[in-house]
């Protein structure tokens, strides 16, 4: 008999009629003599109407308040799923973040799991019945509602998994897992049966939003088998387990890119310790992400600083770059917004040489002309012009042969 | 330096505007230099949204998951209005009913309130903010959300009132107070400036639905000065209060009149002990409440029953009866869905003989014909045909010189 936590977001609880869908699905799970708890979303957008409705009243809504109106969105879809849930004869109960106690620190919006109870729901399960829990949302230590950010439910379904020991957490998106590229831009991209929990940050953060980055580390810390798979189509998905569990490793597991970035460089700087520092600590302070960071060899006692944001801060961030661009006395500052990311991923790449280089050849041969270069240990990326975008993946993804998963590493 | 509990309903924040008019007259309460509780249900229709979700997905939805949905409306609207009152600089935090504590029995969707705490809430008071709590709601013993049935915010407010020991509740509406009549049918009808507890329970009961009867009584047992006014228009609004604190007793505070009503009648059936019960039986069961009772006095050993009922369980009332008129072996079944209540209310009434003489005698000079009587101690109730509704109504406001407040007892 096996414990799964199962997660549905939004899309897949979007209306009634797929609120009925997903009780189907998870009564016939429980009738496979699983035991089974289910974390939900918020219905379709209502986070954002809700989020809609607080900007209305003002534009700076104290953080607490927002996590309590927030948090009313979830604690619909429980209410409206459990009763789907005994509408077919499954017995089920809901539980809000509250009433679980799924514990978290102060930070309201942004709030993380410190402490899961499962007295409740052991008890429930134990009882037969599906349980059915509110995600994005818990209390911290003073009982007031907080909420995890978007895309918490995923984390709230790696937490309880992981407190209840679950066998699987199972998240059901609108996707059928994890594809060796993007479907719409590959044809013969390959839905990938398993992948690493590394491979599965990297891949994530490129772009491929198919699960939050938090939960995957969250799986990855506690060693929670996940698996990602479709609430629409039936089929085994894609499992997320740790590098040991892994027989097979291969060399290339995905090819992903990311349209969301911008690029920013300074020009002509004095090469001194510190010069980073005084080019990104602003950007930091402004709450703006960066992504690639790449310095150039100096010449001439001068250096060049090019680094990478989300496009939403390309204004924000090219003004603040041009504010200490003066007292830096440096030459110039660039930016462009009509820039790509594409990364090859894959943990077999560690123990082998030449992928780098294999990778900047068969992009050479296309004329495509590299901007930006940076590696980690699973992960290569390159800097493109957008134009290049699905040329670019799909060059890649038929070098490493992808599409019929033939090398292994 | 007063501490007042100000309950707004669902029309008065009905949408966004209204609710930053609800944080204006909060705040100016505040800067008034009072500690202000505010209670609210849901926005506007909300509740009734959020119930015909649950329809659409099950005819029969489980208490407890209704509760856990329903909760959700004043669950936003707690939010919105503390985020309203931040963004006029005055200090404000929301509480849920399983935050506040207000704690019920384990009936779910018309739970009682057993007790509310109150420390987090006085904590609160004494910073300098204003504390907004979610109506309607409370948690029962094992920490399961409850709600208290329509109209529970009224008897929230009335509860937080009583466990704060506030100076006075405050009850927010969409009319001016209690009339001495319903302005819609006489026109002179006079603003009353105060009623007793039980003369409010009476109008209340007979259509007059300015407060939940729960709260009346609530207030009445706990000795909670309430006042009924205005959300729109400034104003005194009405008082009540306990009789004893009543300097002047007035001999009729108001004119009541109920048209939801309909009226049954089984005639000529046996005159033996029982009877009301064979034939009232089975509508207690059918929990179709019944509102007025008579019983005629036997003629050869033959009796008739007349009762009233709301007039939505007329059909299904007379079923019942139609089915226990054959084995009673009664002579006949009448029914008449087009009578209305009307009453006269006044705790003066006690003292003073003659005002049901006085009364018929009226009624009788406009040729209004009376179908059924009932009398309490501060309440005398006729049943007419509707046509007389207003006529009748006016002609008790006049005779017994409501507009004019001239007569005390």
């Amino acid at each position: 008999m096996s414990l799964f936590v199962q997660k549905f977001g939004g899309t897949s609880i979007g209306d009634l009629d797929r609120i009925r869908d997903v009780a189907a699905k998870v009564a016939t799970a429980r009738d496979s003599d699983h035991r089974i708890v289910v974390v939900v979303s918020a219905m379709g957008d209502e986070t954002d109407r809700l989020a809609d409705l607080a900007g209305s009243i003002t534009s700076t809504p104290s953080p607490r308040e927002l996590d309590v109106l927030l948090s009313t969105g979830e604690q619909v879809s429980i209410a409206l799923l459990a009763m789907a849930l005994e509408a077919l004869g499954c017995p089920a109960r809901s539980y809000t973040g509250t009433q679980v106690r799924i514990k978290t620190d102060d930070v309201h919006t942004k709030a993380r799991i410190t402490h899961v109870d499962c007295e409740r729901v052991l008890k429930d399960l134990s009882n037969g019945k599906v349980v059915v829990v509110a995600g994005f949302q818990g209390l911290n230590e003073a009982g007031d509602i907080t909420t995890l950010g978007r895309g918490g439910s995923d984390t709230s379904a790696v937490a309880l998994a992981a407190a209840l020991d679950a066998d699987e957490c199972q998240i059901f998106t609108d996707v059928a897992g994890v594809y060796t590229s993007d479907p719409r831009v590959v044809a013969d991209a390959r839905l990938l049966s398993v992948v690493t929990f590394e491979e599965m940050l990297e891949l994530s953060s490129l772009g491929t939003k198919v699960l939050q980055n938090r939960a995957v580390e969250f799986a990855s810390k506690y060693n929670v088998p996940l698996r990602v798979l479709s609430s629409f189509v039936d089929g085994e998905g894609t499992r997320i387990v740790s590098e040991e569990l892994l027989m097979e490793k291969p060399l290339i597991s995905g090819v992903a890119s990311n349209r969301d970035e911008a690029k920013i460089t300074i020009c002509g700087v004095p090469d001194k310790p510190g010069i980073a520092y005084r080019v990104l600590g602003p950007i930091a302070e402004a709450n703006i992400e960066v992504d690639m960071i790449v310095q150039n060899v100096s010449e001439d006692d001068k250096t060049d600083v090019t680094f990478t944001v989300h496009r939403n801060d390309f204004d924000a961030a090219m003004k603040l770059v041009e504010n200490v661009a003066g007292d830096m006395d440096a030459r110039s500052v660039s930016g462009d917004n009509r820039i790509v990311k594409i990364s090859l991923v894959g943990v077999g790449m560690r123990s082998h040489a030449g992928i780098a280089s294999r990778m900047f050849e068969a992009l050479a041969e296309e004329s495509i002309n590299i901007q930006m270069i940076s590696t980690s240990e699973i992960k290569i990326s390159v800097v493109v012009d957008e134009k290049y975008l699905e040329l670019g993946v799909r060059t890649l993804h038929a070098e490493f042969g992808l599409q019929d998963g033939a090398m292994q590493g």
